[in-house]
This record gives C-alpha cells, sequence and structure tokens, in this order.
C-alpha cells in the first residue's frame, strides 16, 4: 500500500492510499479519513459508497462529512466506483464501465476481468483496511449517494450483523426496473434477470429487510427521479415494516449541494446507531 | 446577467451567474450563496476570494461554508480570480494570468486590457449584486485563501468602513518581499515598486490597519511558507496594536481540507462582527 497523500483536517487526517488489488486485477485509490481519536485505538467505520462518474475523490472533497466525523470520533472510507487503467475495459457512456462499477462482480466479457467491485467493497477492501488502520470491525456503518447508496443498500442487506446502521442519499432503489440497471446489469452480469436480483434494494427489501435502522433522503427536484425510482423502495419499506426514515427533501436535487446539506444528520444518525 | 445553475443547498440556493463585465472587459462567473432568510428581505454578504488556480467553484464545493452561512444567515459571494476566454492573455506559469489576477489593475502589456480584478471586486461587482439580489450593502465581510487572502486584506484596508471584518486562510502577506507578488505585481504593475504597496497587506497594516477585527489562520505544515510569509504580517500586527488574532495551526497544511477545518470559526467571527 502507498500513500498518496495524507492531509490534516478537523484535528485527524484525511489520507488517500493505493494498492495492488486482487479482486479487480490492477492498482485501487480509496480515501480514509482517520479522527484524532484514531491515535488511542480502534474508531468506528462509516463507509461512503459514491455516484456514477465518481472517484474516490469527489465525497472526500465536497461532502462535508468530515466535519462530523470528527465530532463523533469515526472513520469514513472513500472507495473508488470501479477498477481503472491501462487493460481495463470502459464504454463511452458515463454510466457504464469506469466509474460505474455499480458494486457487483461482473460475469461477463468485457468486464468479467476487472469489474469485481462487490467483491472488493465487501472482502478485500475491508480485509486490508482492517489490517492496516486503527478501525473497530465490530462497529461499521454504510451509506452511500445515488450508485452508491444502491451499492450500501445491497451490501448492508446482504451482510446481516456486519453494519449498525445504513443511510443513502437518492439511492437507485430499483435497478432491475429502470434504466440505471437494467442496462448495467444486462452488460455485467448477462441476460439471466436471476443474477440481478441480489442486486436490487427494493427486491432485497421485500425479500429480507435489514435488522438495523435506516435512514434515506431523497430531493424533489432531483433530475433523476424517474431512474431513482424512490416509490419502490419506500412502498417495499413501509410493507415490510421496516424500521426507518424515508425522507422525501422539498427543492433538493441530485447533486452534492444536497448531500452536503443533510450529512449532518446522517453521521449523526450512524453515530447513534453505533454508540446506541 | 445569465443563471448558469441554481441549487437548493441548507435551505437556501447555492446559485453561479455570469454577465458581462465592464472592468475586465469579458464575461464574468461568480457563485452566490443566498440563505433562506434571503426570501424575507436583505442578508448580510461575506465575501470569499479564492486563491491561485481557482474560479468561482472551488470553495463553493470545496470549504463547506454554506453550512455555516445558512446558520447565521448570511449570503456568500465567490468571485473568480481572474478575466478568462478567448482574446485574454495568459502565461503557462499557474501563478501568473488566468487564475492569478492577484487582486490588481494590470498597467502593463498584454495584461491591462482584461486584468483589472480590483475594480472588478471593489467596484463592479458590488454594484451588480446589490442591485440584482436581497443583499445589505451596510452589512459586508470579507475573507479569503492564499492569494484570495492577500485579495481580502488588502481591499478591507483599502475601504475603511465598508467591511466589519477581515478574515484569512494562508493569505499571501508580503508580496513585495515574496516570490508571490514580486513576479507578478513586475509584470501586472510595472517596475515602479511604488505602484506595487497599495497590494501589500504588511504594508498597509504598517501604514493604516483595519478599523474592525481580524481573524487569520495559517498551518504550521503549509508547503508554501516561505512564499507566504505570514511572520511579516504577525509582526506588523503585533507591532501596530492592531485588534486581531492570528493562529499558527500545528500540523494543517495549505489545501481546503485546512480551509473547511475552521471554516466554522471564520463564519462565526463574521457573523459576531456583522450582529455585534
Amino acid at each position: 500500500m502507498k500513500t498518496v497523500s495524507e492531509n490534516r483536517c478537523f484535528g485527524g487526517v484525511q489520507g488517500v492510499y493505493t494498492h495492488a488489488s486482487q479482486a479487480t486485477g490492477g492498482d485501487m485509490t480509496f480515501g480514509l479519513y482517520l479522527p484524532e481519536a484514531a491515535e488511542d485505538g480502534a474508531v468506528p467505520v462509516v463507509w461512503y459508497l459514491s455516484g456514477l462518474t465518481c472517484t474516490h475523490e469527489n465525497a472526500m472533497a465536497k461532502a462535508g462529512a468530515q466535519r462530523w466525523a470528527a465530532e463523533a470520533q469515526v472513520a469514513l472510507i472513500f472507495p473508488d466506483t470501479s477498477p481503472r487503467g491501462e487493460g481495463v475495459a470502459n464504454d463511452p457512456a458515463f454510466d457504464l464501465g469506469q466509474g460505474a462499477g455499480f458494486y457487483v462482480n461482473a460475469t461477463e466479457a468485457p468486464w468479467a476481468p476487472h469489474f469485481r467491485m462487490w467483491d472488493y467493497v465487501t472482502e478485500e477492501l475491508p480485509t486490508l483496511l482492517f489490517n492496516a488502520f486503527p478501525l473497530a470491525e465490530e462497529a461499521q456503518a454504510i451509506m452511500g449517494h445515488s450508485m452508491g447508496g444502491h451499492g450500501a443498500l445491497t451490501i448492508a442487506m446482504s451482510f446481516p450483523g456486519r453494519f449498525k446502521s445504513v443511510s443513502a442519499f437518492a439511492p437507485i432503489c430499483h435497478p432491475t426496473a429502470s434504466d440505471w440497471g437494467r442496462k448495467q446489469f444486462a452488460a455485467y452480469l448477462g441476460k439471466d434477470e436471476a443474477a440481478w436480483a441480489p442486486h436490487d434494494s427494493t427486491l432485497l427489501m421485500r425479500k429480507r429487510g435489514f435488522d438495523g435502522p435506516i435512514l434515506i433522503d431523497q430531493g424533489t427536484q432531483d433530475q433523476f427521479l424517474d431512474l431513482l425510482m424512490p416509490e419502490a423502495l419506500s412502498e417495499a419499506m413501509a410493507s415490510r415494516r421496516q424500521g426507518g426514515i424515508f425522507r422525501m427533501q422539498k427543492g433538493y436535487d441530485h447533486s452534492y449541494f444536497f448531500v452536503s446539506t443533510f450529512m449532518e444528520d446522517h453521521m449523526a444518525f450512524h453515530a447513534k446507531a453505533i454508540y446506541g
């Protein structure tokens, strides 16, 4: 693992690191914010999964999350959204290929050799991080934005007991029924839709739900509402009697101006779930 | 004036606008954050001047200032740092030409026709803004980062009575004695150093000071300390018995991770000066 940069930030350190990844067959970059308390021992961890076109850098620079992570004395992890670099397949569209891994393990050509973001985010990166940094594996939460909200929700529901809480900003809620999902799942996972179902939050909510609190914020002026399909997940949460909060935020759009506005709430929500 | 974008943010609106500028002889872009209170009447204004290589966008996206502007119910103005576009002179160096206006009116070729950021920021843009938006001209404060800290301090000291308070993050403190200053002033203002003096915060502090509170934060791990020369301004403030606070922040560097860390303090400082 190589240190790209480390900047003092809200009493802690915002680091960026690269490492060779088995899962994706190339170098991966991630951001890690360690609060001051990490100098004295392991701290809880909040994962932040980013959306389409993003790298590890966007949320790290624009979401304003470190302020609240420092207050709660929790770490923040900002993984990249796909493999990158020479020999890694890509597509001219912004919503397929590099920057658009969709947090799945691709089985189809040309994506299968590198696009294994599910394994990367749920297995390889956690193992690396918990070995290398003072992070408390038993105190994790996860959140994400847009495609990253989809990732956070599907991962949280697929690993019962791993995360104390899950939250999302404008998540892709029902990808098997949306052009943000059908297109990518067909490319990465093939035509058999049975392989898609484990990566659809609405279907997972109907089937099993999440054994902890959920917080979701969605702007009413989001330019991608038709693709995100919040109504599907909201209905599924209510039908299941899933404990959680689904907030439609009047006037907000899909941008980081929306994410940063409600970051304080999300971090307080996760801190409460972690510390009880 | 044309609206580029408007995003709901912390209950208010983060806007970006362009307009034809007489001062710089071309189109200029700026960011304006209006808090919710602006719906009901004029609100106080905090100017944020950016540093080398920045546009109106950097601080708007990365400084986290809107959170605290919303709390204090003040507006934020994010001007660009230079003229841009076709026919505007430039230089291959990052610290001269476009993105590096240094908040002066150039008198020398090839810069004189467009590089008039002093007039733009102190006359044209204020007139435009106070006519077009619900902003309280009698309740202004100003701050900036690096080259923008230089701009904020020199402007605040040059217009007594206009600003209630001034603050800076890692400002260029003594440009007439630094390679961040001597090079640019020679290019923009010519070889007669008498023309440089009105644009040096340390010299202005020795000569007249500021009739209000000053807050300056400087990281001890700043990679540009030798160019910024905080010791010169700090000494000048103390020698003059200027009311103010000069903080050396241990471990922090020159980045927006530093700026965002102390933004809450700066906004609270300006709010106190504005509201009393």
